[in-house]
């Protein structure tokens, strides 16, 4: 890495959480704590901790785990230094609420929240062909670090989790990562640019109509954003064996250049009649960028953090698909989609897409969760989550 | 990433493979195969392509596949380009050849290579708590790909499994990566600097004694090395119930600055008697150091090639530790030593860490493999494995 990297810091307090409209960085970790706790000030109190800790980690300091305030049979412990001289490089930290924060499975309402539970905050209904594991799944708070560093964001998720391990009780973790591409969109484990279009990297226009929540939901969600996330295995063994004129057709764009079908160059509008030379659609039907273009969804957007994760693989004989006498990779992309509301924007294109999608025969969803991310902490003093917890 | 950085190469001929004693690159993807043929001439149709492609891909091109050469029902693809524009990134292919190829589990001799086979390639014996995933362990043929680039490692290893199908069937992959420290010696996930002694960073004076295969065994191994890889979760929320002093004690080193107990400087020599304040041994008798160096091992020697791993989490309740409530890191060391012959070096040294070493209350070994890496490809031409296989 450039030295010069290493050193460079985002903010961490401000209107909106750091981790949202970023830059992509090379890293994540994403994690999910279940809170073991029924007191809201044990609530507040992580919140608290994971804010001052959040503000110095992004700083690039390295910090004391204060583990005995909260736990005194647990000795004291001093930062595990995997991150030591690493610097900041580029950290960022994401907190969001689950459902299950303010109506437990039980349907108890632990912190006397569940009224200011906004009506974006949903259960993502069961979509087609999901296989999710639910140990790799929700949780009552979230949390997602990025960082140019993959020990940087590890060491993120690792010390937030020491603070206070009475109180948030570690669920699962995740990490991915995205190829260092000088110039240009990455591409994804497929191969085909990712972040065109409903990405970070070209946020829409009106921020406030698609990204930020507002005033139709609680006033302690203004400014924040609402997170789905999704682990997408890609059957890649498969993929490998289509044409890249069939992906292609699949993807709806040209897998070298990026461009939609049809169109010339990456950044082209989608021309969803765009005829080729037989008369048959540039873009097909069932191509993933036709159902999921704006055009096609009532204007809903999304913005996209896209990483791609490597767990491995999956054992010989143990797979469903033709290729049983190989071991599958456990590959494909990390989905973190922030939107002002997954009922206006996920959850309507998704259901779409998971009925649809030609992509579908060569992807299926293993992880899920939908976190209400709330707006930033101002600065010292404030922190995530005050409006609602406090 | 700085961008001169990813237009480094590292060299793919010599008279040694690289990947061995090449400097530690930030990412890493090993994988093992196994063979689906009984036929020498496949056996050799792989390993000259797996070299030819292994050639281009280390020099930063994107290459065809040439799929259809070898299974006519396979359409023809081409790079699958999830690393196309990424530039080389000083990636490394090494190949190696498992105790399988000589003998299969049925004791079968399928490439009449059973006389060729090395004494110093055994099955490696059980450990004391082994708890091995047969899955994610062994395999005919072994590759590990090391880039600067995470998506640069996983598309070396995807290409060359795509090279072959019907020949190589993927067993198992792993991916691993290194935190990108500007100045000195990595650390682990334990924290702690890692690569000081027996590493490719500071490789032993006499590679021809402690590295390299020699007369000793058959003429198509000289110049070329033993691979022990072993996957190694570590306990890391009961590795941070300890203090740093506790830490220290089972590792032998000071945390901070790496230098062994009792000396000053990261790269004092181990002083075996030293003495504290209290005349009790500055390195306890069971620590992790003592019981790994040379001098308590008749001079045995290997060199680590050091990464990190994240397998996400194990879930809660699934553990077998105090912390059951919590899930459980899956994540630690991938632990890739090199050496002339294991039977002097790996196996004495680690059958008695298994048995006595501090670290093994903190430290569960999940996969394991042993091969046998043969000498480089001279130049265009030549191929490796060629003179046991040719």
């Amino acid at each position: 890495m450039n030295p010069s990297a290493a050193v460079l810091t985002e903010p961490f307090f401000g209107d909106h959480q750091g981790g949202i409209l970023t830059g992509t960085q090379r890293s994540t970790v994403v994690g999910a704590f279940d809170v073991a706790t029924d007191e809201r000030k044990d609530l507040a109190g992580l919140l608290q901790r994971w804010t001052a800790l959040g503000a110095q980690l992004t700083a690039g300091e390295t910090v004391p785990i204060p583990t005995e305030e909260l736990s005194g049979d647990t000795p004291s412990s001093t930062d595990s230094l995997e991150a030591y001289g690493l610097g900041p490089s580029r950290l960022t930290l994401t907190i969001g609420f689950g459902k299950s924060l303010f109506e437990d499975a039980e349907g108890r309402d632990r912190f006397k929240l569940a009224h200011h539970r906004p009506p974006a905050l949903i259960d993502l209904p069961a979509f087609s062909g999901d296989a999710l594991v639910a140990d790799d799944s929700d949780g009552d708070v979230f949390l997602q670090a990025c960082a140019d560093d993959p020990q940087v964001a590890f060491h993120a998720i690792r010390s937030l989790a020491r603070v206070a391990p009475d109180v948030a009780i570690l669920r699962w973790t995740q990490s991915g990562f995205s190829g260092g591409n000088q110039a240009g969109t990455p591409r994804n484990l497929m191969g085909f640019k990712d972040g065109t279009m409903d990405s970070n990297l070209h946020p829409p226009d009106d921020l406030d109509a698609t990204l930020w929540a507002g005033t139709e939901g609680p006033g302690w969600m203004r400014g924040g954003s609402y997170l789905v996330y999704r682990r997408i295995r890609i059957d890649l063994q498969r993929w490998d064996q289509e044409t890249v004129s069939e992906q292609e057709q699949v993807i709806g764009r040209d897998k070298l250049n990026g461009a939609p079908l049809g169109t010339a160059e990456e950044f082209s509008a989608l021309d969803l009649d765009a005829q080729d030379a037989e008369g048959n659609l540039a873009i097909p039907l069932l191509a993933h960028v036709r159902l999921a273009a704006p055009a096609t969804n009532h204007g809903a957007v999304i913005v996209r953090r896209a990483f791609s994760y490597d767990n491995g693989t999956i054992p010989q004989g143990a797979s469903r698909a033709a290729l049983d006498k190989s071991a599958v990779y456990d590959a494909g992309l990390l989905f973190l989609a922030y939107q002002k509301d997954p009922r206006k924007a996920f959850v309507p294109i998704f259901s779409k897409l998971a009925d649809t999608d030609s992509l579908n025969k060569f992807s299926l969803h293993t992880a899920s969760g939908l976190f209400a991310v709330p707006p930033g902490a101002r600065g010292p003093g404030d922190w995530v989550g005050r409006l609602l917890v406090d």
